[in-house]
Order: structure tokens, then C-alpha cells, then sequence
């Protein structure tokens, strides 16, 4: 076999889960918790099942699911998206990356990622005969180089990928990095896909900024969100993308082949759940108290804590305490203290290793306190 | 946006379906059954969610339904899978399909495709810069044309894609078909990608011939199944795909990046539900009786049944009754009468119209009552 994406291994999600599980480590690698989905979400979905809610969904996803997410984003970002036509729902936010990319990507058509980043963005790129133009953004905050965007846009660039608030490294994109962006696209034939599957997840008072606010991104941006990370669901794999028209035709076009439908009864469970409004409302001051209950932990370890302006991951320098790559402490760590963690350098295409790792602290209290315990021994 | 899939449209499927819905016809368009799935398994689906199976499950799906994979393959075909390398759970056939063709068709690459056929196959292949050669097939046998299929073969064809029992005709390979097949790829770098979906649904006693079932095969198939047509539960979207370890290394490097990982309440309660041994023995007569059902009902009918010798598809010839394009009849019927079928034109990559309807008769005694009583009116 040749293979088409040769230098791709198994990502370092299921490396890391495998060897939290093969050794008991307390696992803060892969992003999902270890609390459980609100118990309503669970009786909503036995009662869809029992509802007869067992047969395909129409391609786009069930019409009462579609509306609500019109409802919501409505209301969250003053944008109408028409049910119809502009919103499709994935088997999770993975398959709306993929399937936007496929979609819009010919052979040779460059596209601008912002690393570290999310591995699915690239490998989804090449295997449509795209060209990755990484740009490396620097530690501790992570901003984007905009002067270095625009020298990087050319005739052939044809997306730029964002995502906010950002896995691994928690920035978000402030109104300025917008302002920015909008400079750049205006009047230019690029797309945006832009990762919100974090959406909810911002702290500190500070906003989210959908591309679905400013009409000059949102006609041009596919928009993919994840109610995984939102319901504390991330094996349910239930998420939407948010196109205009005329972009969304080309999604589906590939979403119908890719996957055809998503699974009915969790569409028609978590249609019901988001009809209460208040759905989302307590999301941030959620994650953000277990942010800051694992960053005060971690005061007393010999770790420098990176900011965390959202999402649901820590990011922490060791340079003051090994030499050692990034990959290896990790597994050392968890192999040593139990902890499981994710090496940052997985997130680039380059040999880049700043000495960082990344912590998920979407976790109960008892599992942030054990891991803080073993952490700070290092 | 410059479309990557021009000739496009939306599938057939939903339309049919959707027109259904919106004249109130008895829907025998789409594959999908109007009973509901077994109750013991909506338990099962409910039990995991409460067991706290709501998180992600590893990218090539739980360990415990992996290994009952590969004890039901060993035990209908005799062939050993190993669930570690060579099983993955994916969101239902077609992204096992879907994926498949992503994983190993380079631009250029040619695909020996059976037309009529289900329509994912030309686009997954288009999109990745590959080239359809379809060979259609002879109503009313729709036998494969092995001597044409031998001259269709270039240093460039990598795939050839099966689908028996087939989708939209009915048809099954005999073991005549398996000794050609095994003729014509021995010795070439050709893959096999095996629709197997239907699986179960043979008739009158035959055998279905996996790929599984064939040394020389084997070696070189994807093979495709879904539990969405077994369960009556196609809108949980749970399949799977089989292939030796070298193939499933490269479908794995797609899959994660396409998907990442699959429900996993479906997968636990699924994995539980074929620890029943028997789980799968009734489903041929099951269906078979439906088969012959609707067949013996439409034998009042002017329509002219063709042969069905396995899946849940009945098609029949019009020719002697009208000349209209079957796009136009089935929407009249559909509209007319109220019974909403597949013209089996869809599924040709050319104008190919053998004035043939496709009927799904995974349908409840009094579903198929009333629609052979309207059938006979026509
Ligand atoms: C699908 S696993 C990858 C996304 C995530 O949760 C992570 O970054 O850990
Ligand atoms: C996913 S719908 C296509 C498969 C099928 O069920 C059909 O042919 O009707």
C-alpha cells in the first residue's frame, strides 16, 4: 500500500489515553471528563429511542434539532443561520472539519493553519491534495503574527483555519485579532473554517468571537461546534457545522457520501434539551472554577502555568526543571507520577518543542486534587 | 465557490423521502423499515448511558465490541480478524465505504464500479482525484460481465468496489462470480472494496459470499458492514469495516481524522446484544417472508417483478405499461397513488433508464397491504 498520508502515526489522543489506561494514570490527556452527561440528556434519549426515533435522520439532521441551533445562534451572536439551507448536523466537530475541508479544497490550494494546532486540520488538507502553510505562534500567549498572515496569502490561498477558543493552548481570538482578520479577507476569494467547539468555554468575563458576529467573516466562514464538549458527551459525537447557502451546498454534497446521516435518537434528545434556555448559561463559571481550582493547585508545583483565557486545557513550561522532549516527560510523568498529559510539539508540523505540556482539568474535584498531589512532587 | 462535485445534486434518498413526507405517501424510497428496533437493545442503549458509556470511545471503537466482531466473522465465514488491527467501528456503512476509498485511491487511480449502483461510490472516488470505469449491468440478472471486467483492467486500476447482496437490484455473487474474481486479481495490486451491508438478507437458502470466506480475497478487501440493516436501526449509524492489518493501518490514519471515534452508548449496548449467539439467525426468513409477501401481492399488478435474491429491495419493470422516464414515474406515483419508490436510473452514472422502480419491503404486513392495493391500481 502506498500510503497517502505517510508520515501520520496514531494520534497522540489514543496514545496517551492507552498509556493513562495501561497504567492506572490519572488521565488529563485526551480532552473529555470524567464526570458524567446531565441525567435528563440521558432519559431524553431513552425516551426518543422508545418515540421510535431509530431511522435515518434526513441528510441535514432532524429539522427540530436544526432549529433550535437557528434559535441559539440567534440569540448568542445576533445571526441568523436559516435551518433549511445554512446549518448541517455532523457526527461530531472532527467530521464538520473534515467534511468543510473536503468540500472547498481542489489540489493545490494553500491554506493558512495556526500551530500548535488540532492534528485533523492538516492530515485533512493533504489528503485533499491541499498545501499546509503552518504559521508557528509563540508561547506564552500565542498571538497571531497578523503581518506575518498577509506575506503569507498568496492567489492560491484559499482557506485559513482558526479556532477559538484554542486547543492545546487556551488563547482566544480578541476583538482586535477580528479587526485584523477582516482587513486581510476583504475582498478576497478565502474561506474561513473556524473550530468554535469550545464556544462556551471563555473566561474571565471576556466574549467569545464566532465568526457568526461579523457579516464580512460569516459569509465566507464554515463554523464548526460540538455539543460533546457542552453536555459532557463527547462519545455521543454529535455536532453541527453553520455555512451560508452556498457554501453549506458544498458541504453537504460531501457530508451526504461521507456519513449520509448522524445518529437520530441523541439529535432528537438534545433538540428537547436545548429548549430550555438557560441551557448554556452556567458553562463558563463551570470550567472556570475548575481552571482556577487546578491552577492554585499547581501554584506549589515547580511548573510555570501559561495563561487560560478558555477551553478546557492548561498548558505549563517545565524548561526550569528538565531538558527532556516533550514527548518523552509526558509518558515519564505518566508512567512515574500517574499522571497522563499531552506533549505540545504533537501539536506542530515541525520539530517544535517549547517544553510544554498540556493538562485537560475537565474533571471532578477529587481527580484535579489527586493529580495536583502527584504533580507537584515532580 | 468552484463545486468539487458539480454534477451533484441531493441524493435521491432524501428527496424520495422528503416528497413521501410531504404528500403523506407510504414511503417504500429509502432502505430503512417502518418497525421499530428490538426493545432489549434501546434497554441496552440506555443501560450504557447510565453505566456511563457518554464519553469518547478509543478511535477504532470499543475493545469489547471489536472482539464480538470478530467472533461473529470467525463463526459465519471462518476467517480470524484480529479486533486490535484489523476491526474498526465506524458511523455506519457508508463512512466505512466512504473511508475506505479516502485511505488508499490516489489521483489517478482507477475504480471498477457495477452500475446501478449506490451512489457514494462515483463521488467518494471523484473527490479523491480518482477515475470511475463503471460497467453497467443486464437487467433482469444484473449478472457481473467478467469478460468485460478483464479488458476494463489497466496498471491503474487499484479498487474494484462489490456490493452483494446489491443495492438497488437484489442480486448476490455466486461462488461462479468468487472463482472470477479470484482469477482476475490474483497476482495484481488490485484492493476490493466489499459492500456488505445486507449481509444477512440472502434468500431461498443461498450463502452469502464475503469477501471474508476467500484467502486470495481477503487480503485485499475493505469490507463494509453496517448493524443499522440487521437491528432495524439505521438511524444509530453503527457499522464497521474489516481489512487485513496493512490495509486498516492506512483506513485508521483517514478514520481518525475523519471521525476520530464513534457513539459510544450504541457501541457498548450493541457489543452486549451480540453476545447472543443467535442473534443474527432469524433475520433471512425474516425478511424472506416480507420478500415473498409483496412479491405475491404484486402479482396483480401490472408491474413485472424482477429478481430479488437477497437485501430489502424489490425492483419491477414498467416497460409494458408506460414509456415515461422512471424519475418522472416514480415522482407521479408517489404523488398519484401514494407510494413512494427509487427509480433505479439514480443510480447510473449515465442517462441509463431500463424503466425500473425499486421498492423497500422492510416494511410492517399492513404497510405492504395498503401499497400493493394502491400498486395494482396503476
Ligand atoms: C477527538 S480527541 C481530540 C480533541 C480533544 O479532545 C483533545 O484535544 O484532547
Ligand atoms: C443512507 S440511504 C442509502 C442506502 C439506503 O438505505 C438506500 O439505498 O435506500
Amino acid at each position: 500500500v502506498t500510503s497517502k498520508l505517510p508520515q501520520t502515526g496514531t494520534t497522540i489522543f489514543t496514545v496517551m489515553s492507552a498509556l493513562a489506561a495501561e497504567t492506572g494514570a490519572i488521565n488529563l490527556s485526551q480532552g473529555f471528563p470524567d464526570y458524567d452527561c446531565p441525567p435528563e440528556l440521558v432519559d431524553l434519549v431513552t425516551r426518543a429511542m422508545k418515540d421510535g426515533f431509530n431511522q435515518y435522520a434526513p441528510m441535514a439532521g432532524l429539522m427540530i434539532l436544526r432549529e433550535q441551533i437557528s434559535i441559539k445562534t440567534e440569540k448568542l451572536y445576533g445571526a441568523t443561520y436559516n435551518p433549511d439551507t445554512e446549518i448541517t448536523v455532523t457526527a461530531g466537530g472532527t467530521q464538520a472539519i473534515f467534511t468543510a475541508i473536503s468540500a472547498v479544497i481542489h489540489p493545490n490550494d494553500e491554506v493558512i493553519i495556526f500551530e500548535p494546532a488540532y492534528d485533523s486540520y492538516a492530515s485533512a488538507i493533504k489528503l485533499m491534495g491541499g498545501i499546509v502553510k503552518s504559521l508557528e505562534l509563540e508561547p506564552p500567549d500565542y498571538r497571531i503574527p497578523w503581518d506575518m498572515v498577509k506575506r503569507l496569502i498568496t492567489s492560491k490561498t484559499r482557506m485559513i483555519i482558526l479556532n477559538s477558543p484554542q486547543n492545546p493552548t487556551g488563547s482566544i481570538l480578541s476583538k482586535t485579532d477580528i479587526d485584523e482578520l477582516i482587513a486581510i479577507v476583504k475582498g478576497q476569494d478565502i474561506f474561513i473554517l473556524s473550530d468554535e467547539v469550545y464556544e462556551h468555554l471563555v473566561y474571565d468575563g471576556q466574549e467569545h468571537q464566532s465568526m457568526a458576529r461579523y457579516p464580512e467573516l460569516r459569509k465566507r466562514s464554515f463554523i464548526a461546534v460540538s455539543f460533546g464538549k457542552l453536555f459532557h458527551s463527547t462519545g455521543w459525537k454529535i455536532g453541527y457545522c453553520l455555512a451560508p447557502a452556498n457554501l453549506m451546498q458544498e458541504f453537504r454534497k460531501v457530508h451526504q457520501f461521507l456519513v449520509f446521516s448522524v445518529n437520530t435518537p441523541m439529535q432528537a434528545a438534545i433538540a428537547e434539551y436545548l429548549k430550555d434556555e438557560n441551557v448554556y448559561a452556567g458553562l463558563p463559571a463551570f470550567f472556570q472554577q475548575k481552571r482556577d481550582y487546578f491552577r492554585n493547585g499547581l501554584k506549589n508545583s515547580r511548573f510555570k502555568l501559561l495563561p487560560c483565557q478558555g477551553s478546557y486545557f492548561q498548558c505549563v513550561s517545565y524548561q526550569d526543571i528538565t531538558d527532556e522532549k516533550d514527548a518523552d516527560l509526558a509518558i515519564r510523568i505518566t508512567r512515574e507520577f500517574g499522571v497522563a498529559s499531552i506533549p505540545v510539539s504533537a501539536f506542530y508540523s515541525k520539530a517544535t518543542d517549547h517544553h510544554i505540556l498540556r493538562f485537560c482539568f475537565a474533571k471532578r474535584q477529587e481527580t484535579l486534587d489527586k493529580a495536583v498531589e502527584r504533580l507537584i512532587k515532580i
